[in-house]
């Protein structure tokens, strides 16, 4: 079902290679535009059918009545202007980043049929060439409309997930960032911690609890760094929270206390189970 | 190759149970026998051919030339007594403890053929019918020396180990509950805390990050408040080292250091990939 004419992918990298491999395969659109900085990663991106077109030019967006900004979050802010300038003021622009409510800010100022998503795919692998058609199957997607957006963009871009397979649930970009700064970033600021924690010569002894446990560490650290400092409040106020059930664990351990620690255990498995 | 007549294992969890397999499938003894608290283990030990004989009672273990201790490590401390009236001198003795001091201590006053061994190996599930005569195939096993462990102890427990396909890496039990308390016991520590802190509302957004960081959870938890009051000041120190690389990360993000927030996460990623 054809829904857009042309789209264009601001980044292509493991996420907008894989929403442009999956706007392709399911013909939601006539022709899949890509951009990118490097010149490497359109070559790759075209050899491998991911994109129609390739451009080093954020100017080749013109003419596009979707847009999908899928780069780190930083960019996205930094490129909003200028996107601004390209576009026709009745493009669709919505983005996938994993912070909302800078990035929501900002585009409502830019763009008025806007709206931001974020769909929790991916993995650590990083660059277009691990990029998959059916990243998207069965995952869960976020979108964070406000009382600017339009009903009709809502409408549509619900469309557009749902045809590559995601599921939709609809939050504040507040609720949004409260809740990954959880379920996403804390984990991740727990693993580079844990990997930065065991000394070198004790690696060779890790097991799978050690690789599972820090498997993350393995993301692309740059875009890392931007997430985390475009969700600081948030990602702080989880750390914190963390701190106190790891001060709390250790003072059982500490004080050889096994009640209290079998519950703190037990508490923390159950609630695991519902993440199964 | 035929290394002991009749092979005692004490308790028939995931280990024990698998170890009965190994021994059988690699027929490294003429029989062996099983002992567990629990009718119903020994039932479906018996019935899945991972035992030869079972017993609920201790003194199965009499005329054994070896027996492997494979309960929680509470128990195995507090067993060793009535276990050395019943066992011959001859007897070899080892157990698969997940920390060593305490356990060599306690066995080395007890057994005069006695080694500390540490296959890691295993997982989260729980239980013999999950048991796997290739558990350690590939696998790491610390066995742990010290002044009093005679050394034909120390060759034969390395045939039986090679046997089944693990690697042998020696140290003292000193260092062995220095290691692991950091690559294993901090990892889970970690996860049952990281567990604890996600609002459970939230979970239902928890994507692959939040279930791999927290998969260990899942484990035994009677075993793991064994575990770790057996290891307390190790544990207890490497939980204080993670709290503080965890206060720089949490520094740098409320910060909005890039720079900083940058390297830490490149340096821990450097580490993780000596584990892979």
């Amino acid at each position: 079902m054809k829904l857009f004419r042309r789209v264009t992918i601001l980044g292509i990298g493991l996420i907008g290679g894989s929403l442009a491999l999956a706007i392709k395969k399911h013909r939601l659109a006539d022709t899949v535009v890509g951009i990118s900085r490097r010149r490497q990663t359109l070559a790759l991106a075209r050899r491998a059918g991911v994109i129609d077109r390739g451009s080093l030019d954020l100017s080749a967006a013109r003419g596009s009545d979707l847009v999908i900004v899928a780069t780190p979050v930083d960019t996205m802010l930094s490129l909003a202007r200028q996107l601004s300038a390209v576009i026709g003021s009745e493009c669709m622009v919505t983005d996938v980043g994993s912070t909302k409510r800078c990035v929501v800010a900002r585009y409502e100022t830019f763009f008025s049929n806007y709206l931001g998503s974020h769909p929790l795919a991916g993995s650590e692998k990083k660059g277009v060439r691990f990029a998959s058609g059916v990243l998207f199957a069965q995952s869960l997607c976020i979108i964070t409309p406000t009382a600017k957006t339009k009903g009709r963009v809502v409408t549509k871009m619900t469309k557009l997930w749902r045809s590559i397979g995601a599921h939709i649930v609809s939050m504040s970009p507040e609720r949004h960032d409260r809740v990954v700064a959880f379920v996403s970033h804390l984990p991740h600021a727990a693993a580079f911690s844990l990997a930065s924690s065991v000394p070198k010569e004790y690696l060779p002894y890790g097991a799978t609890g050690l690789r599972d446990t820090t498997r993350i560490v393995a993301s692309d650290t740059k875009l890392w760094s931007s997430i985390f400092l475009s969700n600081p409040d948030n990602i702080t106020k989880a750390i914190t929270l963390f701190q106190q059930h790891l001060r709390r664990l250790k003072e059982s351990i500490r004080r050889g206390d096994r009640r209290r620690l079998q519950i703190f255990l037990h508490n923390a498995q159950i609630k695991r189970q519902e993440l199964a």
